[in-house]
């Protein structure tokens, strides 16, 4: 959509900054949505983004820093006064200055704070934690009292700013701040002057409570096709307003982390370019959970050291056996934590699910197997170990289909994230009995086996 | 959300029903949402859901099968008349009609579409791909033309039904269709009501082309955190709008899709409850990929056949050099994937990250090589063979570095989804590779190891 390219923004921006006129670097920057000035500021040098800040007014300021990530904006901040600081928290978003605030040092944002006009906003939002209903809600939302006619809501709409965040449902609140109803924007459009608030409100209101976790509230919103929820306290009290593009994010962020924790990698913030102690914080205990497994796996082989000394070719199927099975049981484990992250199954559903999975697991295995142990007895001109080889694929990818489906929901049950351990302990389960089912028949079969002395 | 309980209210009706009080029935269903209407629905028996059909209002009827599910909703129309199915469709959304007549059989669909009523919205609407743009717009919208005051506006709102399904903004329309402005409801209201829609209306509209592919609509709407997106034709016509809570069933999708493809999982509407053959069917051709590629593996195992012959022990530390290996890989791809989908990264930028990756692989190799080297030295009382798992995982994890990056990458050159065969062909390489440097370090240094004869 960014067009012209941001590359020939970047070079224009320079060339006006390379003979001093800011002003017209600020103003090619403006011409851009803010989104889009967000990503051309930050393909921008250190230097640069400094140069385009002294003359940026505060709001556009506001704006930029909203759509900036975390640490760009960090970088960014640290070049203003605390005074030009606290007037861009201001015009901020109050979720977004919230935000801000609770990434800055304990000095710098006490300061900002002190100089903010409108801290008060900002500060109710600063307890809560980042992944809850509270951390994403905004404070900028339009409440009204029942008895307020839609003449008189439409005249005080006129006066608010037209920033207010939310601008698809108005809430109705009593006295103490309860909420009580929503009114659709356009139902108050269309509704007759004299009428109250009170006559056209929804009074069944979908709302989340404050300390809810976000990939609820997601769940919320989503289910119910909302494009606003509404944020309380304990006591039923209007705290704030969660809108559409929020729970995006958050159903990218959780995405993300599933993803990331199928294959084993911890850190959700983490990408291919975060600094290097931060990739191998978040990647490397796995491995070592992983180096123990496969040790466990190495012991089993390693009890069959003399059937492998006999005959050596075995140890060119072991891994086949093994390899297969935990792809069939990663496969497994896919489906079952992504069915059980979108609601679509649950623990009382298990009975039938593992049933179904062996059956599939049955049908992979004989599938593979069959076509394996043909090419293997061929190959190695040995009918029995092409036989040992169906059987131990067989057996393991039926293995895959019980593991891969009742250890994800054990650790759900056990109060973790499904998609978190669920690869590593299936694959250690498919790899340890793969080689003993393999090495085992064929220590049984070993008088029949070709090569055997 | 749901209080009672899913189980509570089927007990209701069903006790309802029990007692041919089927009105009852209906009543207790009607007391819900319409999602949850449909969660209900679900549940019960076909007997039970024909029994509900018969007294459900057609208004009613339409609601319910916009929120069930494909299957679901196919299952109910079958026992519906062409003339109420018709009636039906007429009162459903028209996207969602589009959705249900292009899953119906060719003559059931043209039958409906005769009996239809307001066939016309939904006609212009069956012919797109159910993942593009077309496929997810709707033709429910409010578009006005530019000389329109904000009060003939507001009248017209007045006049039209309130079901229009897109309430957030109106767009401006001239007289050949183009889609030349948009205006927010709540800027509607507040305008002076002599004022024309070409005065409040933003020109600088966002909007994607029909034949557009959902992610990239997701990303557009995701970007600019839009509430609804105009869908214009190559003459940038107005065809339809698409709304926040169609995006965000595109972006669970396009995540389910990712975590499918990088388990090996093809098809993006599998679960683990879908029917047998449809999941062997998903599975299986992959299962065959990693079988060639495993076979790949075993023959390089073979052709050291004789090395581990005489050292069988080494059949054990193998495939714990393959393993992690194929572990650092996989973590590599998911960030890689990951950080393509989500725009994060452009394979300008590929060097950069292959260097960092290669770093990260070599200080995981040395984190976990030196454990495991040390381990294995100690537990087969053999130095040499520690020394040669340690040297064994690093250069694996530097191979998975390299590859867990550049593979996502080429795949996706070739027009494909990174997800897909990038963790097969990864392993492939981690695999091979691994069994290679290590048995053939052994080999190189067979006369040092203490099992050597």
């Amino acid at each position: 959509m960014l067009e012209p390219s941001p590359e020939i923004i970047i070079e224009r921006i320079r060339s006006a900054l390379g003979t001093q006129r800011i002003q017209d670097a600020v103003r090619i920057l403006l011409e851009l949505r803010p989104v889009d000035q967000a990503e051309v500021f930050n393909l921008l040098t250190d230097e640069e983004q400094i140069l385009l800040l002294t003359e940026l007014d505060i709001p556009s300021t506001a704006d930029l820093f909203e759509e900036l990530e975390n640490e760009e904006v960090l970088d960014a901040v640290g070049t203003l006064s605390p005074e030009r600081l606290a007037d861009v928290l201001d015009e901020m978003e109050p979720d977004e200055a919230a935000d801000l605030l609770g990434d800055l040092s304990p000095a710098r944002a006490t300061e900002a704070l002190a100089n903010m006009e409108d801290a008060e906003d900002v500060i109710p939002l600063l307890g809560y934690p980042d992944e809850s209903a509270g951390g994403l809600m905004t404070t900028s939302y339009i409440a009204l009292r029942r008895h307020t006619t839609a003449r008189q809501a439409i005249e005080f709409l006129r006066q608010v700013s037209l920033d207010v965040e939310v601008p698809y449902y108005l809430y109705a609140i009593d006295r103490e701040k309860h909420l009580i109803g929503v009114v659709g924007f356009r139902q108050l459009v269309i509704a007759d002057p004299g009428v109250t608030v009170e006559q056209i409100m929804d009074r069944e209101v979908i709302y989340v409570t404050v300390g809810d976790d976000q990939e609820d509230v997601a769940r919320v919103m989503s289910r119910y096709n909302l494009a606003a929820l509404p944020v309380v306290d304990d006591q039923h009290r209007l705290l704030g307003v969660i809108t559409h593009d929020d729970i995006i994010d958050v159903l990218e962020e959780e995405a993300t982390e599933d993803i990331y924790h199928l294959a084993n990698v911890t850190d959700k913030d983490l990408n291919p370019q975060s600094p290097i102690v931060d990739q191998v914080k978040g990647r490397l205990p796995w491995l070592y959970l992983n180096m123990v497994t496969a040790l466990f796996a190495s012991w089993v082989i390693s009890r069959f050291e003399n059937v492998i000394a006999e005959v050596a070719i075995l140890a060119a199927f072991q891994s086949v056996i093994a390899g297969l099975g935990g792809n069939s049981g990663s496969q497994n484990v896919a489906m079952i934590v992504r069915a059980i992250a979108l609601d679509k199954i649950d623990s009382r559903e298990m009975l039938g699910v593992i049933f179904k999975q062996v059956i599939v697991g049955m049908l992979q295995g004989i599938g593979v197997g069959v076509v394996i142990g043909i090419g293997v007895a061929f190959w190695q001109n040995d009918l029995y170990l092409g036989a040992i080889v169906t059987m131990a694929m067989i057996a393991n990818m039926i293995i895959a289909g019980i593991m891969g489906t009742i250890v994800p929901f054990i650790v759900k049950a056990l109060g973790q994230d499904p998609a978190l351990a669920s690869t590593v302990l299936v694959t250690a389960a498919t790899d340890s009995f793969g080689f003993f089912i393999f090495l085992g028949l064929a220590s049984l079969l070993l008088p029949y086996l070709v090569n055997s002395p």
